[in-house]
């Protein structure tokens, strides 16, 4: 579902403010969410606050962004489509496969064939989600979760 | 290889130190050291800094303490072996199976066949890590991570 660009700005702040104010962890990486067309979603996090002792960034960190990048895209399917859920992460693997030394970009695609409807009658919708860490034009870590709502 | 005590609670301090000085997150989620005997590793961190809206532990900020109780046991193997070697992970798997709505316990044990000897000629060494979190008495996420020294 396409979305218009003043709803979207609207969304990612909101969506921004929840995870500042709700998880102490997201706001001290500084976790932004950057765009949403309704199918794609990305998220970006400075470098500083999330380094490790090589001055890389940081698995714990590389994890979280993308672990919330996800989440981020089903909240705002939920958002876009008028229905509510508790999101949680049930299960994830995540691969690291170069060393990231610059702000990087994370992108999730909407699966096309997911449905929210389970939401509408009280059911319960899983979704596993792909999402992908790049860095200077080079992809450094790809994560899978499967998210639950309720 | 069993450790004594004093030795034990020397390297349990240089590597909060470690974590703390050089990985930001670490030190805002206050993961630490608990206990190590030269087999078993586990860490804690408080619930406060690590919440999530539901007022429970947060998904990244568990897989984030896990992942260090997992660096954290090759680090201290390799303190205690006398080598050295950069160490980073290369994959994991985390399945989050309860709530954790007080401060966890996590732990790991050594494989006891795990040999260091490459790092003495410049070799890597490639290690797969079982990490579990315990709360209340109870398994509430399981992790495994593929740790690579070099």
């Amino acid at each position: 579902m396409k979305t218009d660009s003043t709803m979207t700005a609207k969304l990612l702040l909101e969506l921004q403010q929840t995870w500042h104010q709700t998880i102490p962890v997201s706001q001290f990486m500084q976790v932004t969410p950057v765009h949403f067309d309704g199918d794609q979603f990305s998220c970006t996090a400075p470098l500083a606050p999330n380094i490790n002792l090589h001055q890389t960034m940081f698995a714990g960190s590389i994890y979280t962004l993308m672990t919330l990048t996800g989440w981020g895209m089903l909240w705002l399917q939920q958002r876009v489509h008028g229905v509510e859920g508790n999101i949680v992460l049930a299960d994830a693997h995540i691969r690291y496969t170069a060393p990231i030394t610059q702000a990087p970009q994370v992108s999730v695609t909407w699966p096309e064939s997911t449905s929210l409807d389970a939401l509408k009658t009280g059911g319960k919708v899983k979704v596993t989600l792909e999402v992908q860490l790049h860095c200077a034009g080079k992809l450094c870590a790809t994560f899978t979760g499967l998210y639950v709502s309720y």
